[in-house]
């Protein structure tokens, strides 16, 4: 009916569905769409609709609904629907998008919202949050269906039917012992292709790749992307199974730790988008500013240390925001390597050794490079081969420590265990700045006579 | 057997078994492994026992063991394999991965192994390569099944038993008419709980979500990431079901564009990873710092200008760095939301005005609050109350500017269908030094015989 409407067509539609009080309707239409248009829709509703939108729902479509909005958005239905219906509906979300929206939710809230739950539902929640944000633990559903080796095909398929409404996303069936251990994997399509009365145990593939529940999100992403799985199964350290990692929130993992990557090179404060209000905006951005502003200060602190050299050749000011712009992107050049590099490879000792010296060596050709070009041309505008005989041996050492620092820096963080893209953004380009003025003002120094 | 061995115990296993020449061994061992570890193995293996490897690895698992190495991995198998086998696993392997195996060969080595392949998978490849790059054509492959929506659940399992190495990695069954138009689709799931003589027509869900041959990959991406797809069907402008592009290349195209847009704001030059060779990295990026250059001498110039008001005022010069480096980070943070935002947003009017106006009102915050900051501090530095006015005041209006020009000139490319992190970047960068210094010496200037 709908199938060659637009999104506005098919809310007008609804809107007036909804008027007419048109519940059978309603539901065929809703039956039709997907859940992230279910909730375009549902946002771009006038007010006054979106009350009698969520009463005439049912309940999987409202479960289904919540797992696409925002917080703020899911925290709204939740109000309107009131505290036994939420409850319901929180039984039939997914439980790491659940724990999701739990986490930041005051204790009092959390414990109303879970008590009217069925108890395994909460108690899997629970489950959930007590594991370490942003490992394997926190983004699992236990929404799988496991079997047992001894089941035959068509077994296996019943028990998929019976749960059908659970199985909804995967596509494979994970194969556990009488301990609940993991020991094998079925795909939908090997259960199609084998005979019914096949067993289980002859047809599933027993080198099953898991991850533990304590396993860092970005290293499940990076493992299900070089097996191009669908989904991947939990493990805790006895090698029970306890859930399911599905891709969808893979992708989800790999956009967001982009993002982070992002924001933490840039410096420009967490998880700030499009809707962030103002003051969260800029109270966000403002620890990274601040830091920098006293960190520009101890450069200008090496400026005034050089005074007097500064005061009797005023010409050394004009180069001094080239060498360290120059420096400062060399470092976050390199460091922008490392960073997406440390995401894809595993790190030994043979792959830092390799990656310092190829390091060092871009530094140099790039040096000489700039350097000749620079001294030629300070050359060229101040009439005097000193200066650019300075500027242009400050440039050589300055991008080759600027290229270093931003390699070594993040490989540090790094094997300490801290997330390299931390720090290094501001972290190197002041490093870089202080290096640069005191390379360059230090040569500058040491020539002053020749200068003048 | 191998079940549970390391890799490294599973390597030397294999070398043994290649040494004695058991073949029968070696396959049971193969067949127990994942694309991905055959790949790690293969490249792992000593170079005098890669031939033997190739010999005796089945063609599935050689197509298989291609879609995982790098490009000039691959030519070295093709090499190695000889023409006529390289065509029957070029027939073998998905044809996207093998377009971009082909796309940066020279004419004549791609003809000569077109030419072996069989009529229909080769004229499939030349299709894709013409698609533009970076589209959904040129990622989907013709690797699905389609069925008719006249057929029973029977007769769908049953074509999908006959083409089980076909449908290896995709989860639903397309539907289309008698012109190949796309009219529905019905997931494994649906086949498996389904009767089977119900009719596909019955079952299928007839909106199905598609995408042009022509539609960007990011597009794709993003329209597969919001509705939680597996796989998503790719047409042409009549509708006619040309393709489908699956999840895993769809996690390629959301990290490929990730750090396309890290390499872009970092001005860290196009594909640098841990294995690029000195020469190259070093050539890659020596553009940009260049640009770079050039850029950092027009500060220079703008302070040169101001040589009479720095001569008399040399403490001018301890806060350029402060000054210039702030504006410049606060340019960066707005760009990182600013082109993260574009990706996961539709943009309109409102969008942009809402957006504007928030940058604006966080300018105007850090604008306050840092002034307010570094005129204390600059007045107990240097003892000199005008001072800290000057530089203050000038903090207040480079951070507003860098603000506003870190969102509204990506905003104006993405308008004008540049890619906005191309130029943003070091464009902004230096835009704001530019802005800053200006501002700083001619607030300085107008207050010049105060501050001496």
């Amino acid at each position: 009916m709908i199938k060659n409407m637009t999104q506005a067509e098919i809310s007008l539609h609804i809107i007036k569905v909804l008027k007419e009080n048109k519940k059978a309707e309603f539901e065929a239409i809703l039956e039709e769409l997907q859940p992230y248009d279910i909730a375009k829709i549902y946002e771009g509703l006038p007010e006054k609709h979106k009350a009698k939108f969520l009463l005439f729902l049912k309940n999987d479509l409202l479960a289904d609904l919540m797992e696409e909005l925002d917080k703020d958005e899911q925290l709204e239905v939740l109000n309107k629907l009131g505290i036994e219906k939420s409850s319901k509906i929180l039984d039939l979300m997914d439980n790491d998008d659940l724990a999701l929206l739990l986490h930041e939710l005051s204790p009092e809230k959390m414990d109303s919202l879970l008590s009217g739950m069925k108890a395994e539902e909460s108690t899997a929640v629970k489950d959930i949050l007590n594991y370490p944000p942003e490992t394997a633990g926190r983004i699992m559903t236990n929404r799988f269906v496991w079997i047992r080796n001894y089941f035959s095909v068509r077994e296996a398929v019943d028990k998929l039917k019976i749960f059908a409404e659970f199985a909804e996303t995967i596509n494979y069936l994970y194969v556990i012992d009488e301990e609940r251990k993991l020991v094998g994997v079925v795909s939908y399509r090997d259960l199609l292709l084998a005979d019914m009365d096949e067993k289980i145990n002859d047809i599933m593939y027993e080198r099953v790749i898991s991850v533990l529940v304590a396993t860092d999100q970005e290293v499940v992403a990076r493992t299900a992307e070089r097996y191009d799985f669908l989904a991947i199964p939990v493990v805790d350290d006895k090698n029970v199974l306890v859930g399911i990692v599905t891709v969808d929130d893979i992708i989800d993992v790999v956009i967001r730790e982009a993002n982070e990557d992002i924001e933490k090179l840039s410096a420009s404060g967490k998880a700030i988008d499009f809707d962030t209000k103002i003051f969260v905006a800029a109270a966000r951005r403002l620890p990274w500013l601040i830091l920098l502003l006293f960190i520009g200060l101890i450069s200008g602190r090496i400026i005034s240390s050089f005074e007097d050299t500064l005061k009797q050749v005023v010409a050394l000011a004009f180069f001094m925001p080239m060498i360290a712009g120059m420096t400062g992107n060399t470092g976050t050049q390199s460091l922008a390597v490392v960073v997406r590099g440390l995401i894809s490879h595993d790190i030994d000792k043979g792959v830092v050794t390799r990656l310092i010296a190829r390091e060092f060596g871009v530094g140099i050709t790039i040096g000489v490079t700039c350097a000749v070009l620079i001294s030629v041309i300070a050359y060229i505008w101040q009439g005097n081969m000193i200066l650019g005989a300075v500027v242009g041996c400050s440039l050589f050492f300055t991008l080759i420590i600027g290229t270093l620092a931003g390699t070594i820096i993040p490989l540090i963080l790094y094997r300490f265990n801290v997330d390299p893209a931390v720090a290094s953004g501001p972290l190197i380009t002041t490093l870089n700045d202080i290096f640069s003025l005191m390379t360059y003002f230090g040569i500058a120094s040491m020539f002053l006579h020749y200068l003048i």
